[in-house]
């Protein structure tokens, strides 16, 4: 497998407000392509530890990509510093220095002097247009070892890297398909799906598995690689199919859709409606439903019913009930999801009710419980839950829940 | 200013699915102590790499922190790299054993033999005890340069941090007060706010200015450096008094709050109360105002009415209204804003209509499009705004133009 490594350039990545997330893009399209990322550096524009970290990187890896330093101010100096490093000029380039011109004239002004810099090209190298900004990339192979100048801003960078260097590293790495398969998991620990997944997927070690988990949903990554496209697919098939027999239906996607397209594509094709109401997570379970295009098939109104009187007056949640359960309770989640139900003809109605902190906690009711109410035509339950975390997890937590409650009971 | 070098340790944030983010949290606490951080390496389990990393990093910085690669695996190699580099032997550290084991003991199983490893000091290291885990971190100091070894999960690395290394450093830096001011702006563009500052700011050099942008939302981050923290706040003061005079009423916080906490303290110090009727953002709005701690004695309830039925039954909105301008229009943005302040009593009425798209635009009407109504005791009326993105991004940018338009209007 071919070795890349990436050089991001630039101070505002070596603030605390700045990540470089370049990296994790061109990452991916990296390994697509059957290369592996090594070493990743962040340096600001200080030319000595530029330098160094340019030379270091050309000396182990077949595959150098910098992203940034290429615009037209002093604090630009990639293009001088791989000049220095390569050991080539920096020779103007007619054509781009017209095209830059061209674009100031276009606003009707002239080029300010220094975007002239924006022209200079590495003396050998291929020049890698740029569609969204001034300043073009650079490629250079030299002795078996291949560099690559991007851009920073990813609507300039992503185009380039893929119309006009994944082409030219393709060639380098010669045929070699990566594929992957995503499964998303809900409703189980990460520790339960590894119990559940290890002893199956560390028998193989093509494809490979990492898990990751972000807001309660599991992640299982499987990589695949092989000479051809059918043998890539082939073996990621074979290990999916077992960790899916495995895990059962706590996976809710193998194609890298978010629980609410799920929940969504569900509704659609049955001809279902939801309708919400929402207490403690103040609308977004509405807001993950309409987040979808085309969610206005499915999702045709919901409440926000903070106050025990907008429960009372929306959505005929008794007093009485209210005041001998209290607000968080079972009795009243299912009465907002039998009431959002009734009143808006809906096919399921959802109530979500909870104590989301900070305040607000007692013994009996602490903060992090939530009841999650679904309403039917054969009639309505709940579930009782408590949420770890701060207020904005335990609501997040709830939203996931009770989609993928609405998940199961739709088939 | 002290400088200081970051290594990252771990196969995984070379993959295209983890950033590293401890670098982030640590750059803004040696920042706040005035040292500086040069450059960032993230590098795998490979040790020539990591031995080159470690090796070059000591000899261009006086501090040089890693952060993972602790653990008791074949994986984790940072001890013994550093040893070699540093050329230090490793030393068992009997107390850590027992405590490992005591940490197993609790738990009832027996110390697996690999985690002795983890009692492995290099001779002549400050031990950085770990009340999170097993793992140990070092500090050694040696020919003028500090090496630091922290674990990688951030709930042990931090306390390690801010109780055992920042007072060691903080004694090599000397008594340096850094301050930071955040001048948080909404309703400009990032060059129209760069227009108004930058004369001002750029004749300054320290507080060091900063403009970053998020969702439409624009960040002035100001920096001072001193030998007395009232000195170093009357350096913030100064410059971020100027600017925000220059800027006026588009700063909604200098204290680094969420444009909701802004407009829920408002609202709460006023005794105000708001509702909102919300068709294209699907309840982000509300989700928004409810992220807020405490925001039931201000939010008590809102309807997402996404279908013109919903509009028409749960808000009143006339179904000529929606027939003779369509239901993306200036007359039902109003008519949803006035239609919830009424039913709820609200002082405050929030309607929201518009194209998100993907679907759904025409060339009148084109995807972007919302309307915001806001209806009080003396009237309503409603704004229009093309917004550009994504769904995603158009819905997040129409939650924040109305809770700026909530802002303006409560004093």
């Amino acid at each position: 497998m071919l070795n890349a490594e990436i050089i991001a350039i630039g101070s505002e990545m070596l603030t605390p407000f700045r990540v470089d997330t370049n990296s994790l893009w061109l990452t991916e399209q990296l390994n697509a392509i059957g290369v592996e990322v090594r070493l990743k550096t962040i340096v600001g524009d200080d030319e000595g530890r530029l330098e160094e970290a340019i030379g270091d990187a050309l000396r182990r890896s077949e595959i150098v990509i910098s992203t940034g330093g290429l615009g037209p101010t002093e604090d630009d100096v990639t293009r001088q510093v791989f000049a220095r490093v390569l050991k080539r000029r920096l020779v103007l380039h007619h054509p781009t220095l017209e095209k830059i011109r061209a674009r100031f004239a276009k606003r009707g002004i002239p080029m300010p002097a220094i975007n002239e810099r924006q022209a200079m090209m590495l003396e050998g190298s291929m020049l890698l247009k740029n569609d969204h900004g001034t300043a073009p990339g650079m490629l250079i192979e030299d002795g078996g070892r291949t560099a690559i100048l991007l851009p920073g801003p990813p609507r300039e960078m992503k185009p380039m890297y893929s119309t006009l260097v994944e082409p030219v590293l393709r060639r380098t790495v010669g045929e070699m398909f990566i594929l992957r398969l995503k499964l998303s998991i809900f409703g189980l620990s990460e520790s339960r799906v590894d119990e559940l997944a290890a002893p199956i997927y560390t028998r193989y070690t093509n494809p490979t598995t990492t898990i990751l988990v972000k807001n309660g949903e599991i992640e299982l990554h499987l990589t695949a690689q092989a000479k051809s496209e059918s043998e890539a697919k082939s073996l990621l098939d074979q290990l999916g199919g077992k960790l899916e027999e495995a895990l059962g239906d706590v996976v809710y996607s193998r194609k890298n859709e978010s629980l609410e397209k799920v929940v969504g594509d569900n509704l659609r094709r049955r001809g279902y409606t939801v309708a919400t109401a929402e207490s403690c997570t103040g609308g977004l379970l509405a807001g993950r439903l309409t987040e979808v295009p085309g969610s206005s098939h499915y999702f045709n109104e919901g409440v926000i019913t903070y106050s025990n009187e907008a429960k009372m007056a929306r959505l005929g949640v008794p007093r009485e009930l209210i005041e001998a359960h209290g607000a968080v309770s079972e009795e009243v989640a299912v009465a907002m999801a039998r009431g959002i139900r009734e009143r808006t003809k809906a096919t399921f109605g959802v109530g979500i009710t909870g104590i989301a902190g900070p305040g607000g906690g007692t013994e009996a009711k602490p903060v992090g419980l939530v009841w999650i109410g679904l309403a039917d035509d054969e009639g309505a339950q709940a579930i009782r839950m408590v949420f770890p975390g701060d207020r904005h997890f335990i609501r997040v937590l709830a939203v996931n829940t009770a989609l993928d409650m609405l998940r199961r009971r739709i088939f």
